[in-house]
């Protein structure tokens, strides 16, 4: 059988473009599985497991890495959240299409906090002073500066920086009020990157696995994709810290360091596309369009 | 119950911002939904049901609309294929995360193309001139020119004109060489669009209803989202051109017009947030963020 199509548009032979219409970088050709089979050990970090929470759906495990340098006050509430299973019997609320998933508890049926908060001050962005962005060339509609920094994808005006609601970027919904939010209730978005929530909300971390369990729940049919009924929803069956769990479930992740030399060819990577299907090798790519390597040690 | 977050983000309430970082646009506040109302009717088109089909699958009927002005020779295949009933029994063979869900025959089960052909001339861009393009102000990351034209979103290089890989958007899959797509095998954007294929593959329409059936297919776990297993597939019963659909089995939609005054005002309701939930304004909208309003007659 052949499926041609797009089948080989994301095959990673080497070609270059005789009659290319942007300049093709010169540098040597390797495609980006050559890329990272031939980066350093040391381009890698080990993802702290106090920093990725667990989220336990009948379908499967979805991991987020929480972004402890950019929300640090959500980060910690969300730790303190997951340690008193408050999530425990939470359940997916919303499912909007080309939008976000949405889950949380029902205020009918209330758990203990522990030691987390009910509201947090806004982290909505930080000053920029000291962050060290792996920057993107390429214009952005809605920032001055985009590129990468401490494994998330993030936009700047100069003096504050923000991460950017990049698909599988998690937020922490809010109420009309910026101290409203605390992360007890959060989103995953799953279409075109809505970039005018960037500094309207607290971005607190991304999805390193199980993406394809959010993203396919079916979408809810009340305003905004709410559902409807209770028995639409998804039960959550528990949300735990990884350094929570025993050694035997957690997945020891390493994540492409973003201010590593072969962060830099990946980018390249995906601004130039050398793959012998690609007519137009392109030479540009968008902040959300930069894949973030992830790979399970 | 209440469930807070993302809730308000687009409620349509009418809210300046008294410390806007962006300049808010001097003109009367109305909300998304004030605008469509107020529209003239003439601001509206009647879509044709000779560039609409209508795809049957199991969990209900997908519409796509044809751009008969962008890619004419894939529109008129498309319609001979759709005539010669080539797609009933076909299959969804792909859902690939964050990136397209693809449909067509397998090659085992072939069927005639009645006056359809196997391959077509490359329409991955057109001439420019003579397109009127209503443009967006903001700075996009891969053309000089954004905007959209006849119902659709385009980019530009002042010479060229192509519609953009936006989510809904739908495209005809093709091997390594320019003529080798028919649009007998068709695929739409489901995630961040892949701009990165603009001008590389013909986008021959996009979807108008129905989106919500294709995007949750489960994610396939061969490379590139394939299936499998033939049993992963989703049957498809039929596609048939609008034109040759009973009356009653129609959808008579009427798309706002991308060149109206109305679609201006929807594209600056997009650009400055004024719902009140928004505590900054925002000031900048990419291709891809507007909606293209369409209702049912």
């Amino acid at each position: 059988m052949r499926w041609q199509g797009l089948v080989a548009a994301l095959m990673l032979a080497a070609c270059a473009s005789a009659e290319a219409p942007h300049p093709v970088a010169d540098a040597p050709v390797r495609s980006l599985g050559e890329i990272l089979e031939q980066s350093p050990a040391a381009d890698w970090r080990n993802v702290d497991q106090n920093n990725l929470i667990y989220m336990q759906l009948p379908a499967g495990r979805v991991i987020i890495e929480l972004a402890a340098d950019y929300t640090p006050l959500h980060t910690a509430n969300i730790q303190a959240l997951a340690r008193a299973h408050y999530w425990d019997g939470a359940a997916i609320v919303r499912s909007q299409e080309n939008y976000v998933v949405q889950w949380g508890r029902d205020e009918a049926d209330p758990r203990p906090m522990g030691e987390g908060q009910a509201t947090l001050a806004p982290e909505f962005d930080r000053p920029r002073a000291g962050v060290n962005i792996t920057r993107l060339v390429d214009p952005d509609t809605y920032a001055r500066e985009v590129g990468f920094a401490h494994g998330f994808p993030v936009a700047s005006n100069g003096r504050e920086t923000w991460m950017t609601h990049c698909p599988g970027m998690v937020g922490a919904g809010r109420g009309d009020t910026a101290d409203s939010g605390s992360g007890a209730e959060l989103y995953v978005v799953i279409g075109h990157a809505p970039r005018h929530l960037d500094r309207n909300i607290a971005t607190i971390g991304r999805v390193l696995q199980g993406m394809e369990l959010l993203s396919v729940m079916p979408r809810g049919t009340g305003p905004l994709g709410f559902y409807e009924t209770p028995e639409e929803r998804t039960t959550i069956a528990s949300v735990r810290l990884g350094s929570e769990l025993p050694a035997s479930e957690r997945v020891n992740f390493e994540a492409l360091r973003t201010d590593s030399a072969t962060f830099r060819d990946v980018i390249e990577s995906r601004r130039f596309r050398r793959e012998s299907w690609f007519l137009d090798p392109v030479g540009h790519v968008n902040v959300c369009n930069v894949q973030l390597p992830v790979r399970v040690r």
